[in-house]
């Protein structure tokens, strides 16, 4: 199936079941980096990952702490000083998951069940990201007991708070040169197109958010006592939202996609070549009919252009009874997601710019709080190291990996490829179907184990080319 | 200040602040008729009531079970059968009150503070409706304490279930004719325009409510991997809430105004003289600026205008931290408060057709779960009656009253006038910044006061003319 050494294969099959164990073990600690509640299973969660580091052959392996979530961090560096490093990262925070009776099976009780796509281990974090974390660790696990050594040097640099901005890891980073010093990171937190269409994302989006909170009255009101002689700030937040796009989905702020890069049709049809067509998108989703930008197929839609998402709204009476109030205030939490030569500070001056014009006099609005910006990141796809990530795929997956666009973002790999001087590989192992943030995230075993191989891989190819 | 017998007045004086106190012990129960946690606290309020009554001398008061929240009943018919019955009627059961935090003391202990209208009772309840059930309770209670009897006979039929729908009573006033009979109901659960300028409501608002689902995929997305090519639900319920109004504030909704009835010139300036004015309400309230539709002053806004408000709109990440989704639903409250004239099922006919109209093809929308449908009432102003009470507020306040039309609804209100055949009185002692429904609500003490004098003054007139 692969052309991946023997001994490599057979160790990986030998101990599938038990790496699946692990990570099912593992997935129980419920390290939800944004819940204060769970400061001492993120403690548990990193102290778990050191020690499995150190197990494999990592003898440095350890927890930093930081002011945040720790971070696990450990090298080994027995290839010797002339031959390349590598640095991994990836996360063992998750994010909340919340409402857990939208699961088929307990979220943080790893179940394996199969689909359409195959078998499935199920479990918040499974895909995003404690499961490519171990299949990073595995594939060197594998090499180290099979071979007694790596071909290159490693360094792990695993981080607790990238659902929450990556403050900590963002500082250590800039802070540690000599403890991450490497020639290439390898990032794995991120989906392929399909099982048969492997691909490496080459951009991540970036983000603008807020928090926009809309008030009227000083106080919640009865809705009979002065209801129609009082703005309603739900009616007034409902008619700023609704300001926000067009009738085809177009972002109607003004300036909003200014400096957006527009696409050559080499890309054009290269992200054609994924697959992700509208059918594709309502099977993986269950939306009632195909929507977006016009002009851009789904894949531009998601990784070359920008968008403004609500991902939360709220004012009133939320869920339980009928209550008559006009409330006194109601909120909305708005992201923009960002793509390259966006500027974030500019991007949330419109956006607020915006909402000052659409405001009815009757209420006010601002933005509550800090923002978050985080700018897009644009990776090379032609340096030695992205060539040998992308044969390494080959070999894992049988196929040359496509070139896309990522619609996520992941805050430290600008940064590391700021402080490494060096390129980035966003060798992710998910599909876009795995539900990720949402009920019922799963990884696929199959990925998981051809993930394996094509670490290991890459190691073999990143020693060839140096 | 008051023509009232000097023993009323006396005893009165001598007794308030011991009737505060026992408002104040009422109040400590928190009687949340819509929280099921609640319903030991329900039945405490209860037997708190009935025991009351009893040791004012209605010797046979007592709690009736029913299938939702008790009731609570008794009658004093001692002036004989050829004397006017009247029948008492209010509500023991309260609003919620979180969140507890927008309080300045705490809900569920009663505080007096004053300010620049005179010292109130603070707590949930204290003026809807437990204060003004104590008014009625503690003018029956002068009068058998100074008389040893009453000038005609009374009734007492008191609800624990107003603030969510009022079924159980409902069902009792349809089924116990002969419990209930009497020559005139009276209701004391609405506010006055002022202290200065009592007045009594000649109207109830219905109501219409539904809870709104906007659904798009099948669960929460990651707003980077599908924002873009998903219509967001909360997106969607934006613009259906926006497309409810137009700028000017008034409902939108093809036919929501059908059958509502003009004012008659004489009927506005009536209510003009009320004050109701932008200034005061704006003082009352804290909004930032006058609003409401078009062409009406603010107390026919309120008493006249149906008006259409979202009480209660969500989706996705509620309060707490950042969670990149698309959510997989969005919901909203919609309650329109209808006038008289107005068919409420109708009236939700209408709001349902007009957002399919608006409803985006990418989402779906329908009223999820039951929807409330109570027709507004209009009561009789020239009736012998509200004549005896108009003399009693008189003799309370000092100021005969004005006519004004409630905004707020008593589903009961309606079933009282059928059943009994016999008009209903709505003798209200609030002031309309009481913050009802609200934090910080409150019952000023000076209109308890004159209440307990106006109720006794009703029975004295109530007796005269018959």
């Amino acid at each position: 199936m692969t052309d991946i050494d023997d001994p490599t294969a057979n160790w990986l099959d030998a101990s599938f079941d038990r790496l699946v164990a692990e990570l099912g073990e593992w997935l129980a600690i419920p390290s939800v980096s944004a819940d204060p509640e769970r400061r001492g299973d993120m403690g548990k969660a990193a102290e778990w990952l050191a020690a499995r580091l150190r197990r494999i052959g990592v003898a440095n392996a350890e927890v930093v702490t930081t002011e945040g979530h720790p971070i696990v961090r450990g090298d080994w560096l027995g290839a010797g000083t002339d031959r390349p490093t590598a640095l991994f990262y990836g996360h063992y925070d998750v994010q909340p998951a919340e409402p857990f009776d939208a699961w088929s099976s307990p979220p943080f009780e790893a179940t394996i069940r199969g689909s359409a796509r195959g078998e499935d281990l199920y479990a918040r974090g499974a895909a995003d990201d404690k499961g490519q974390i171990l299949v990073q660790t595995a594939a060197i696990e594998a090499l180290l007991a099979t071979a007694g050594r790596l071909p290159i040097n490693v360094r792990f640099l695993y981080e607790g708070e990238e659902e929450v901005g990556s403050a900590a890891v963002t500082r250590y980073v800039r802070e540690n040169a000599a403890r991450i010093a490497a020639d290439v990171s390898v990032v794995s937190d991120t989906p392929m197109g399909a099982l048969d269409r492997p691909s490496i994302e080459c951009g991540l989006r970036g983000i603008w958010a807020g928090e926009l909170v809309v008030r009227g009255p000083r106080q919640d009101l009865h809705s009979g006592g002065y209801g129609g002689v009082v703005m309603n700030p739900l009616h007034a937040l409902a008619e700023i939202v609704a300001s926000l796009h067009d009738a085809s989905g177009r972002v109607a702020v003004e300036g909003f996609y200014d400096g957006v890069r527009e696409l050559s049709s080499a890309e054009r049809a290269e992200l054609a070549a994924l697959g992700m067509d509208d059918a594709r998108i309502l099977r993986e989703t269950g939306a009632p009919a195909a929507f977006g930008e016009p002009g851009f197929q789904p894949a531009e839609r998601i990784g070359s252009r920008p968008t403004l998402d609500v991902i939360g709204m709220w004012g009133g009476v939320v869920g339980g009874a009928f209550k008559g109030i006009i409330p006194a205030e109601a909120r909305a939490k708005i992201t923009c997601r960002l793509v390259p030569y966006q500027d974030p500070a500019r991007v949330g001056r419109c956006v607020t710019a915006h909402i000052a014009k659409h405001t009815p006099a009757a209420v006010t609005a601002s933005f509550d709080g800090r923002t978050f910006e985080i700018a897009a990141t644009l990776l090379e796809s032609d340096s030695p190291a992205f060539e040998a990530a992308a044969r390494a795929f080959e070999r894992g997956f049988g196929k040359r990996p496509l070139r896309s666009l990522c619609g996520g973002g992941i805050p430290i790999v600008g940064h590391l490829v700021d402080a490494l001087g060096a390129p980035a590989v966003l060798m992710g192992f998910g599909l876009p179907d795995d539900g990720a943030h949402g009920p019922d995230e799963r990884f696929n075993l199959e990925c998981f184990r051809r993930g394996v191989l094509t670490v290991a891989a890459f190691l073999d190819e990143l020693s060839a080319i140096n």
